[in-house]
């Protein structure tokens, strides 16, 4: 009979602060959940002399984590990054202790890796907090939805980015000052590359795509466009036609076609949603994540996704339910890469799209106009005049669905008119 | 090594019918996903002698259900009600298989019973489809939210009510002919009685409330108050003051005062829900849960409350995890009793309150309503007078948070005073 459960923890930051903090303070209560005492034996950090929380005793600091990790049951690996997380990640598995992650970057890119580790050394291998923050999610869409066959999930899963967007169109602001604004606010880091152009949202697509269609879907498999072009025009133009602006992880599964079979596709890049669909209520630094699967039909989940006090949560749900596997001698699921489906490029995606032009105001261009759209067999649901502004004009055009190959291909035409001055913006509309 | 395991179905009406489509026709997705086949080996029923689905083998079916447990790894329950579900269930774990249930009837009622025979038995209990449909909310709220405190638990839990509630705001129908068109769409019962008078609702908070507080809640210790007595003019007030009208299940966790424990408060009511909180967007017959928690803050989850497809989801999910456990030898989570918290009625309740009341119209007359709600300690919020009808006028009184025993205490002195001609009525506001 187990009566105590050893806890490792890699990494002191905010997630970790907090972590440490849930497990030394609902001590009670986690034993009775789990049937047994779950102990914090350690946290491992580079140095013994950094000002840190009351709550982490400092006892419990170390800067030798392979010693730690050689005494664990449970490692809690929150220190991000490829390396040296994966190194430690490995050492820890290969010594018979489960490993609990937040670190999207890592299972983005080398998932595979820590899966055939877990599985060979008979461990688990949890990582509810690296999508979504606290929102459940990850649990679901590997369990819940296991007799079911998902078909697309469509999410806002970076709080950064939305919480720009979202100031972008509340008060007007241009993407550097709104930028600014998130750092000040703590939403931003110093350097937002990572947020702002879309890797952080691209290792969490990975990291769903794998999940939802039991295949291996790396990071570089995602096409991603993060949020630098979107325009303060764009902004007010999305509002002006009844959208928001939101930067969307889309990961689907495309049906099999005369054309071939199907596959899935995984993209990144600021999208129209409609006013009237739920993730365009989805303000400041809130995840949501919609998933569509065939018999359960629509499902959205919604929270925090980011921060150190919710992230603490889900890494500590992972930690009990670990934690029962190590007093019950079982195990949670596996690598499920059985579909082994075909990873296809952004030009099979199919999709909604606004295209803003300006063209030269006199009579015949629209025909040119459509003529392009026509020649690459886009179909074309609306055509706005958007502004008269001398010799020129600005048409918004949006169209039906149409493949994204077929769509750059347009745009390429269109910029070869002479009626065309100028493709202002291409932007897609999901959600509709 | 476990190469199949056997599942045996209770029950073939619209969810069973559609669950044994997803056992039949995904056969390889969940062979992959389970690392055995999952074998449909019988169909309890009644009569041999129904039409049904062309999906269902004719041999598949029989009358006995005792022999057809017998042979089973794992039963699915989907009978409904008490008896005879409970004797099936309880025969079934001592011959050893494991139970998915959508019963809430059954659990709410006596889910003890099921779990310590569960427990006897070394089986696994699962159900995540007795509530919110396909929704996942078991799941999360037992095991991902298990390292952090649930404080709350707030959400429409009942399609039918909700779609008759929608179309009331809609429509401006009153309750009557909104039941009979929900009847007509398929979206209530002949006998509309178990969903309009809330007790499907207290069964689903029951659950809720036990799993969320790691306490025994049974449906009787839930107030219950269904939607019978909403009328058309509360829905035309609710609008006119920007709110909608819900039928809501309210589990929370009331604070430890000078007064005493806290314990936990489980309630069904119509209430108000303001127009900006995301529960006021949810239409027709979809379900949706507002989760608190301390860590993670608030989550909504979101989808299909209802409906044979969306059920058998649920369902088929539950039988892929215990299909795991049953290859791997392992269990998921037994009853989480371990808090036993005081469940308190509704007197201890705290929430605000909309009342209406029919008064004089004369000078004075707000000094008295007021002095009623001091009186018993409740402080108003706003007051407004809602018409003037010759010698009478009609006033909206909202008041801050205050027990329910307080609110109680105060409509029944309002009844009292001669200048207040009728308590129109009070509804209880939420998700401010």
């Amino acid at each position: 009979m187990v009566d105590v459960v050893r806890v490792a923890l890699l990494g002191c930051g905010t997630v970790g602060t907090e972590t440490a903090r849930l497990l030394l303070t609902h001590t009670e209560d986690l034993a009775a959940r789990v049937g047994a005492r779950v102990e914090l034996v350690g946290i491992a950090e580079r140095s013994l002399d950094v000002e840190r929380d009351p709550v982490i005793p400092r006892e419990l600091i170390t800067t030798d984590w392979q010693e730690l990790v050689s005494r664990a049951d449970i490692v809690i690996e929150l220190i991000g990054g490829v390396e040296p997380a994966r190194t430690m990640i490995l050492e820890a598995m290969s010594n018979g202790a489960s490993v609990v992650t937040a670190n999207k970057e890592l299972l983005g890119k080398d998932g595979p890796t820590l899966y055939a580790a877990a599985e060979a050394a008979g461990v688990d291998l949890y990582y509810e907090a690296a999508v979504g923050g606290a929102i459940p999610l990850i649990r679901p869409v590997r369990e819940s939805l296991a007799g079911d066959r998902v078909t697309r999930v469509l999410g806002i899963v970076n709080g950064t980015t939305n919480y720009v967007l979202d100031q972008m169109a509340t008060t007007g602001e241009d993407l550097a000052l709104a930028v600014k604004q998130a750092q000040a606010q703590g939403f931003a880091e110093a350097d937002p590359t990572a947020d702002v152009e879309g890797f952080d949202a691209a290792a969490k697509a990975a990291i769903l795509a794998s999940l939802a269609f039991h295949t291996r879907v790396s990071t570089a498999a995602v096409h991603r466009e993060g949020i630098t072009a979107v325009t303060s025009d764009d902004v007010a133009w999305a509002a002006e036609t009844g959208h928001v602006i939101k930067l969307l992880a889309v990961v689907e599964r495309t049906p099999d076609t005369d054309a071939g079979p199907g596959g899935i596709v995984a993209r990144v890049h600021p999208a129209l949603v409609p006013l009237s669909h739920p993730l365009a209520g989805v303000r400041g630094a809130f995840n949501a994540v919609f998933v569509e699967a065939e018999a359960a039909g629509p499902l959205m989940f919604y929270g925090q996704g980011a921060g150190g006090v919710p992230t603490a949560s889900a890494v500590t749900g992972d930690v009990v339910t670990i934690a029962r596997h190590v007093v019950h001698g079982s195990r949670g699921p596996l690598e499920s890469r059985y579909a082994d489906l075909p990873v296809l490029g952004i030009a099979d995606a199919v999709t909604r799209y606004q295209v803003r032009l300006r063209v030269a105001d006199r009579p015949g261009v629209l025909a040119q106009v459509a003529q392009a759209f026509a020649t690459h067999g886009v179909s074309i649901e609306t055509v706005r005049q958007a502004a008269a502004r001398g010799q020129h004009a600005d048409l918004l055009v949006v169209t039906h669905a149409a493949r994204d190959a077929a769509l750059a291909a347009t745009v390429a035409t269109l910029g070869g008119l002479d009626v065309v001055e100028q493709v202002l913006s291409v932007l897609r509309v999901e959600g509709a």
